[in-house]
């Protein structure tokens, strides 16, 4: 399933409005096909294994795939649960039950009606895959990553605004690579006027993979970018599945008050700065015992002479 | 010598004035002789590892030792070189040599002198385990370890002043632990008269081992204890081999700016505070390239749900 999880994280964000499954095919502990979901959410990642097996090549194999299969036909595809049956597979091991009302349980019954072992886990690996998919499911809203990029004593900025840099080229690109992983960018008015940022990927291969451009502002749009005017607003954002919240302080702080925030990404410079411009202003944060609890360190790593961590709500 | 050096740690900080100097004693690949300073500093490293050998048990064997053995006599005992000298090792191993000038480069002529095949590295980590001895040596002042608890976005309390509990029992702990490895803890006169912190070691078995306190302030010292107006006054503590500096922010910022901190050891709780007192107020830093290339990540782990990083000077 950790397999699967990966091929599924390959289709991140492309797969959007789709969620991003991942597929393995097993025969005699071998995996004879890998599958994800296509660019713009078609073909399913099992109709993408699938389709790299000759007419029969799945009789009897084990499919493992991080979401219950597909029990709605539309016209754009017949459903992943008719065609698994059809294929006649011994097993299906699925990562977590699809939440869609249209599927939700019924793939799983007409796979086992069909005959197949069916399995549904609650795999720790498959639903952190399917985030974006999962918030948009749960909260009507996307998944939202809060990067922070700051010295060790927590300023993103000298006290005049000179940020550049606090981090190294390597954490930078490490940086384009999340944008990549990500359907837009939001940064604050402030720091769009003062930066006017690229916000694009400049990494060899991922040009194309720039995200839309999101400024949250209470002012006029700028030409061609999307405005919102608060965090809640991302509600309406029904297109976006992975928001990546850039900055500046007043932005972060917004969204991280309007408690909107999935996951935060700190890239730490062995740097002190003193008094420049903090990470976060008022969050709203009324009692110390109130700030516990909230935040698990999920993933860190080192990127040259800056420290990686990503946290995730609790 | 990594092991030797470990040794010479036990000997922090109680071996003040003399270097924590580590020992071990090694025939045919077994260890036969482990020592360290003792508390006041005698007996030295070599002659506590000595007496647990029969007389002429140490012929022929190989001594490592990580700070050269000292050649002056003292009314506390004899020079280690000449105690070696008499037990005709075959071998022995130095982790560097003394800068002190009644030893430097004599201890190693007079083993050379006696037959005793000698080899003296520059070994990182014996280096790191006579930190005090060294700092002193060369800048005439102690050890300075500047300790931070935080949030992730770098606030060590509340705007209202609440910081009780920033980090979880485990850091707590591991704070104490390292209080009992300073000579004397220093805050600043704001944190002495705000919170009038015990400072003390409060982990079982360590009681004994609670530091000296001292403030920073202008104003007259708290009754019992020492005081120092500034951080370079800590050029005064001649007894100090190892200060630890607790803070508040005004005193940290202090010592950083004076650049008179060789390790900063961060606590941080995966929470965030947002508009709270934060870390450190003005540095004097007047470009942002000039924080970099100062501070170089050295040790980390976790501690409980907190992640504490060492950082040392470059």
């Amino acid at each position: 399933m950790g397999a699967a999880a990966c091929l599924g994280a390959r289709a991140r964000p492309l797969s959007r409005p789709n969620p991003a499954v991942g597929c393995v095919i097993v025969r005699d502990g071998i995996v004879i096909a890998r599958g994800w979901t296509q660019p713009g959410g078609r073909p399913h990642a099992e109709a993408h294994a699938l389709a790299q097996l000759a007419p029969g090549g799945a009789a009897g194999a084990t499919v493992y795939v991080t979401l219950e299969p597909c029990a709605h036909r539309s016209e754009r595809g017949p459903a992943c649960a008719d065609v698994l049956a059809e294929v006649s597979p011994a097993r299906v091991v699925i990562g977590m039950g699809d939440p869609d009302p249209r599927t939700s349980g019924k793939g799983i019954t007409r796979l086992a009606d069909a005959g197949i072992e069916v399995t549904v886990l609650d795999d720790a690996e498959a639903r952190e895959s399917l985030a974006g998919f999962l918030v948009r499911e749960e909260h009507g809203r996307p998944h939202v990553t809060l990067k922070l990029a700051m010295s060790l004593d927590g300023c993103i900025a000298r006290k005049d605004g000179e940020s550049r840099w606090i981090t190294s080229e390597i954490a930078r690109g490490h940086v384009h690579a999340r944008r990549a992983m990500h359907d837009a960018i939001l940064v604050g008015g402030g720091t769009w006027r003062a930066d006017a940022p690229r916000l694009d990927v400049r990494l060899p291969g991922l040009e194309e993979r720039s995200p839309e451009r999101i400024v949250m502002t209470r002012g006029p749009a700028p030409d061609g970018v999307r405005a919102i005017a608060s965090p809640k607003e991302i509600h309406e954002l029904s297109d976006v599945q992975y928001l990546y919240v850039e900055g500046g302080s007043q932005a972060a702080s917004a969204f991280i008050e309007a408690d909107l925030v999935d996951r935060i990404e700190i890239y730490r410079a062995p740097i002190l700065i003193g008094d420049g411009l903090r990470a976060l202003d008022d969050i709203g944060l009324d009692r110390l015992d109130h700030a516990h609890g909230r935040w698990r360190m999920v993933e860190q790593r080192q990127l040259g002479s800056d420290h990686f961590a990503a946290y995730q709500r609790v």
